[in-house]
């Protein structure tokens, strides 16, 4: 499993060459360096035998399925689109590991027929919209989004063609119906399992999340010669509101509640704040405490705005349940963690993931892998040779438990 | 005094019309509206039989002084640039009133010499430095200056050469040593004479002023995935500073403290902030009060940033103490005030003037008029005729006691 573990991540940072800028590591949805990755996995697919093709929606595909092994399969994968100046293991590594997965599959003395999945977009970032790719994988493809224009006004459809994929063929891309599972192995992207000392996690939820945008509006004035008791100063007043969102996540279990944005009009320092623009983030695993919490901070928002003499408008931007993994498929993971002598960990997920859409479709789960210092979406994003080996020991177990079920 | 007052607010609307962008008021110095103004008002000035000149800093200067008159004078002035879309009374106002306080103190029984300046420059518009045009009349120009460049790359020297002046003579733009005492006649710029429903006050002293920038850095991290107690969240840590700032200025007498600009890095909804830069700007009239307020907000900052492991960096932009108006000046005009049936209202003033630079010359005082709604440095500022008639009866009997002091 060291040699595995070792090749898994020296391929994340082969990958990480292919990159749209020199220095840094940037690849969305489509361009040519995701051609280069294509490329490149095809051969390490070919190479195990896997049948390999690129969907409609451009989701590299490659199925282990040898003569003598039944139509059931399991489905792998995560993606390979990046953010800007990105880390070289969000998503690759979820590819890389899988194809670690078809060896180990390959020598269990039951195997099944594996398909790995290399997602052609999840961030979100060329679209402003995620999961693109496992949406087609989903059979949840709406139509719509191939109208979707990115910064320079090409669109999916355009995209689509320039890649040299079919657009009215993306129906084509749902999942086949064998296939009985889906399963993503992804870096944590956070700090929990490094401040346990652990190397893996089952994921039992992805948490629900609400995006919003306050906008409080005062009146802007002279820094000078306006009283504090005559301003209506709106950065003031999303200053106190923000201490209350922090406050209120503090003293809420698990509760996650940021304020990322703010804009400020004129924003110049010598003229009280006229406007005040702020984003809300809130995440929870349980639906009701989140939908709690930012009734909570909008109720307390508009007592802030209104004892001010301020108006206040709202936008809301995201509204999503949490997502629950498959509980068979989860104790599935527990009980491999402690058969390879680990922790029987689970946690949730704040991050959202392809697993959200394909929870939709068929059973799912999600292993989780330490990352060191909780940094992701930065080129100091890394993963530890003995946690890639650890989660190769706990597939080891998952497969071996999963092929007495699947056969 | 009706008449002159109506004619007063006439000719700011006028010379509104001249102007850098059309359908907004936007005068900045040695720009061609300055010259159009320059014309206009020579015209008027030397119908009134003063000699004008324009001095080597771009000021406009009319000298009343008729054969029998002593070379005593009275400078009475304020400055004709703006800022961009601005309001048509900030300045303009007090020099259109200056020239009729010269038709009064012709009809006077013992008439003085009154030199009017029109500045060139007081905003700080151009060059990022205001007061240009008193600075050279108060003999305190620093050929330094020459050197300043604006958004296009004109130098202070290049600008006042296209302008047709001559930087080498700027010296001789110093006041006359016959220049008694200053005078400067504006609006309010706030909402203190409207509150107490008054035409005029006059200036004590305009306060000082602490300008500075403070920088929170902690740690920008995925706002789903970073429990509330790791993060290091430089907003919210400038949140928590904000609503201090403004508890400080609203639990302190006069004191004016305003965070007008905030800056967030990377700024994006969902990561927590990782870089939070705020803008402080303190005014007091006594300037004990204003550095005590400041020392205690930076203790603030400080203690903040290292409760929640953050470091904090400090940059200061301006450290300008309060300035006062000459106190026989100020007593001739309550007594003024009270002459002409008015109360003897006197202010400090929360916005810089060229006063604050003339002050260092000679005696000097100002007179201020109310500002409908507070609005200034806004194409709704306006100046009400009631005031204007106001001001110009305190100005007859003000200019009556002056003359006996004068002659």
């Amino acid at each position: 499993m060291t040699d595995r573990a070792a090749r898994a991540i020296a391929e994340c940072r082969l990958i990480a060459t292919m990159t749209e800028e020199t220095g840094r590591i940037t690849r969305r949805f489509l361009t040519e360096p995701m051609r280069a990755v294509h490329a490149h996995l095809r051969v390490r697919m070919e190479a195990l035998g896997m049948v390999v093709r690129v969907d409609a929606a451009g989701n590299l595909r490659g199925l282990w399925q040898p003569p003598g092994v039944g139509p059931q399969r399991l489905v792998l994968g995560s993606h390979i689109d990046t953010v800007p100046d990105a880390g070289a293991f969000d998503g690759v590594l979820g590819v890389t590991i899988a194809l670690e997965w078809v060896t180990i599959v390959k020598q269990l003395p039951h195997p099944f027929a594996v398909e790995v999945i290399a997602f052609s977009e999840e961030e979100g970032v060329r679209y402003g919209l995620p999961y693109l790719g496992s949406r087609a994988v989903a059979g949840q493809f709406d139509p719509a989004l191939l109208t979707l224009k990115d910064s320079e006004g090409i669109s999916v459809d355009a995209a689509l063609r320039g890649f040299g994929l079919d657009p009215a063929a993306i129906g084509d891309a749902a999942l086949d119906p064998h296939a009985v599972c889906f399963v993503e192995v992804h870096i944590e992207q956070g700090p929990i399992l490094e401040g346990e000392n652990l190397s893996v996690a089952a994921v039992t939820s992805i948490v629900g999340q609400t995006r919003l945008t306050l906008t409080f509006t005062g009146q802007a004035n002279h820094a000078g010669t306006t009283p504090m008791h005559l301003r209506r100063d709106a950065l003031a007043a999303a200053a106190e509101w923000i201490s209350n969102v922090e406050a209120l996540a503090q003293r809420t279990e698990s509760l996650a509640a940021t304020v990322g944005r703010l804009s400020v009009t004129p924003n110049v320092g010598n003229v009280v704040p006229g406007i005040a623009q702020v984003s809300l983030d809130v995440r929870h695993a349980r639906d009701a405490v989140r939908i709690q919490a930012v009734e909570e901070l909008l109720g307390k928002a508009e007592a802030i705005a209104a004892r001010r003499g301020l108006s206040l408008a709202r936008a809301g931007q995201l509204e999503q349940p949490a997502v629950s993994m498959d509980e068979g498929l989860t104790s599935l993971f527990t009980a491999a963690m402690e058969a390879a002598g680990f922790p029987a960990k689970t946690m949730h997920s704040g991050a959202g993931h392809d697993a959200i859409v394909m929870a939709g479709r068929l059973p799912t789960a999600m292993l989780f892998l330490r990352s060191p210092g909780g940094i992701s979406h930065h080129p100091d994003e890394t993963a530890r040779p003995e946690d890639v080996e650890a989660s190769l020991r706990v597939a080891h177990e998952f497969l071996h438990r999963l092929s007495l079920q699947i056969r």
